[in-house]
């Protein structure tokens, strides 16, 4: 599938030596020729790194022109060098596409507690600067500075009809691991060439990322650098999106988040199935969210859905401890599409089938009903493997 | 470490077919000789077994005289047959020690949603009678009854002096997965030939799991099952304790407790260590608790654990998403005693060193330090290896 860059950005990625041991991609730079509304919504973590406290304090805003993302070390727990360090290199981007020092955001994601090697950060930016462009070898090489351990770049992307304009939204991620609800060592940054006002993109933002980005978890484990960052440029032209418009606009957002949010769940560390949870008839939003997320981190449902195995009981025990208020008398599960639970009781299914279309399918739906309501919620994640627990218990701090 | 069985107990534990695939034992069967004050502390999950409905409702109780266990099935989301099966088999351990039905209670743990075999549970029954006895053999084959994916019984003893009598207080326990705060697929049985009152031996109880088995988890999923029983048959003699007699019989219980807990968590599915936290410096126990359990069941810190990897920055971030407010400025970590990280801040260490001191070690510490105010907490974990993720994928439903 191609994905094409929205007007009036352009964007590099390049190694500029961040990545210890491997010699991938670990710089991007992505500019706006002209200024553009930014939008941002961070990690809740109490200990967040400096990029995330340099973007928070300057977004929304309607003036930025560039964003810097760096891969292999997080500038987390840096203290105030850390917080230096995130300003020094927003000051060399933003000079590198020609503007002023508070019109570049940052993005770090890798290790916690390490200095950036700022020399290699510097090289990396001049580098990037000469390669900006518009291609889509330009954007995946961009889409690929971020990454970490993830084993394949992260693209989406919507065009819509609005006013008589087509507009593009186009949207790159990295996940991996350390993803929890309320986001993870998650970076997105999403680029339209719509226009929108500071404040109409950060609630359309703020919307997207509440049933995308913060309804997906591989491990439950919060970082302390996930942003999410939405760039609106203006340059397919027309006013500030409002009413219709803007409704139009918000539903493709909202797409091609949770495109990105399925692709960073299904890309989770050593993940064989990307799974899909639908939980319906609750009394409200955020029980059905709490449910679908208890479940979804519960390494017992995980490590069953690895091993093939429609273990039902791991599932509805996870719903029983999610705090949430509910009749077991009203519970009723399927796996795939098969019956397993019924209104509080054991169905009889056929297990061979179940367990075979586990295997098949790299997608695993689980779909969970109360008796409670009528609000439902969807949530992503990952099972939880061997290669998992290889990957994390030997990546060097 | 010998333990005795307390006095005026008898147990026994079999092999009777309820374990499938292996000849282990299944069934354990504890009886007292006068009617013993019993309490009981069980699972918050809503989901809860037909042998935690039955016991729920029969205690405290001043009149218990038998505790019949199986282990293989859960019993649990089994309906009203489900119900009537615990039922039964409470009355046929009550009738095999010559009590009322309703003087029995049951334990059961294992596969979730399948049915108990009646049949075999009775021949069980009817083994284990005529086996009862109160040698340390008795006691660890009993001990043995209880166990699914266990590699060890768990037993823990203490004999206090009170009131010139000496006092035995001996415990048996089962863990291995399915293990959150608030319980666990955790069931233990504490004895004791004290003379207690039933809402003393409650209160008792309610105190000595909330520092023990409610500050323990593997892997955070809290099972249907999960109970911890506590029998006081006064065969030691003497009027019920009280004041000063209670308090020395308390901080035994506690330790007992303690004791069993540490077992459960170092014996975790596939765990390679037993790891201790010790959260102090926070406002207050609860705040204490909470972030102690959200460090011991993130999956990053437990495989970087089971790696030997000083990876503090893991611990850290974890701690941030606990939802308990902290300054990030107060924080000090220790490893096995060696400083990382200190008010908030990385602290220059030996990283082979602090490695070495993890892999040579099976007991791991971590120590964190807030600025928060006094309160402090211990809590239990285990690390998480490969070998989890093998026993939970391939375990059959």
């Amino acid at each position: 599938m191609a994905f094409q860059v929205p007007q009036g950005f352009l964007l590099a990625g390049v190694y500029c030596g961040i990545k210890r041991g491997v010699r991938r991609h670990d710089l991007t730079l992505v500019m706006s020729e002209v200024p553009a509304s930014a939008a941002g919504v961070y990690t809740q973590n109490l200990v967040c790194a400096a990029p995330v406290t340099l973007d928070r304090a300057r977004t929304p805003s309607d003036r930025i022109c560039t964003v810097v993302i760096c891969s292999g070390v997080a500038n987390a727990c840096t203290g105030d060098r850390g917080l230096r360090d995130a300003e020094e290199m927003a000051r060399w981007a933003a000079a590198a596409c020609g503007a002023e020092p508070e019109q570049a955001l940052v993005l770090s994601t890798g290790i916690i507690g390490s200095f950036l090697p700022m020399d290699k950060v510097a090289q990396g930016i001049s580098a990037a600067a000469v390669k900006l462009g518009r291609s889509e070898a330009s954007l995946i090489a961009a889409a690929r500075g971020m990454l970490t351990t993830d084993t394949i770049h992260k693209l989406a992307g919507r065009t819509v009809t609005v006013g008589g304009r087509d507009i593009l939204i186009t949207g790159m991620a990295k996940g991996a691991a350390m993803m929890g609800p309320n986001m993870a060592t998650m970076l997105a940054l999403v680029m339209t060439d719509a226009t929108l006002t500071a404040d109409a993109a950060q609630s359309a933002l703020k919307i997207a990322t509440d049933d995308s980005f913060n309804c997906m978890s591989v491990d439950g484990h919060m970082s302390t650098n996930d942003t999410v960052l939405l760039l609106a440029n203006g340059a397919a032209g027309g006013p500030p999106l409002a009413g219709d418009d803007l409704a139009v606009f918000q539903a493709a957002l909202d797409e091609v988040c949770v495109d990105l949010a399925k692709a960073i769940a299904g890309d989770g560390e050593g993940a064989t199935h990307l799974v899909t949870l639908e939980v319906n008839g609750c009394a409200d939003r955020q029980s059905a969210l709490e449910i679908a997320k208890t479940v979804a981190n519960s390494p017992l449902v995980k490590t069953a859905l690895h091993g093939a195995d429609p273990n039902w009981g791991r599932i509805i025990s996870a719903a029983g401890y999610s705090n949430v208020p509910f009749d077991p008398n009203g519970v009723t599960l399927r796996l795939n599409g098969f019956l397993l639970y019924e209104k509080g009781a054991p169905a009889e299914f056929d297990g061979e089938a179940v367990s075979t279309s586990i295997r098949d399918n790299r997608n695993t739906l689980i779909q969970l009903d109360f008796s409670e309501g009528t609000a439902g919620r969807k949530f992503w994640t990952a099972d939880l493997t061997a290669e998992y627990v290889r990957l994390n218990a030997d990546y060097h701090t």
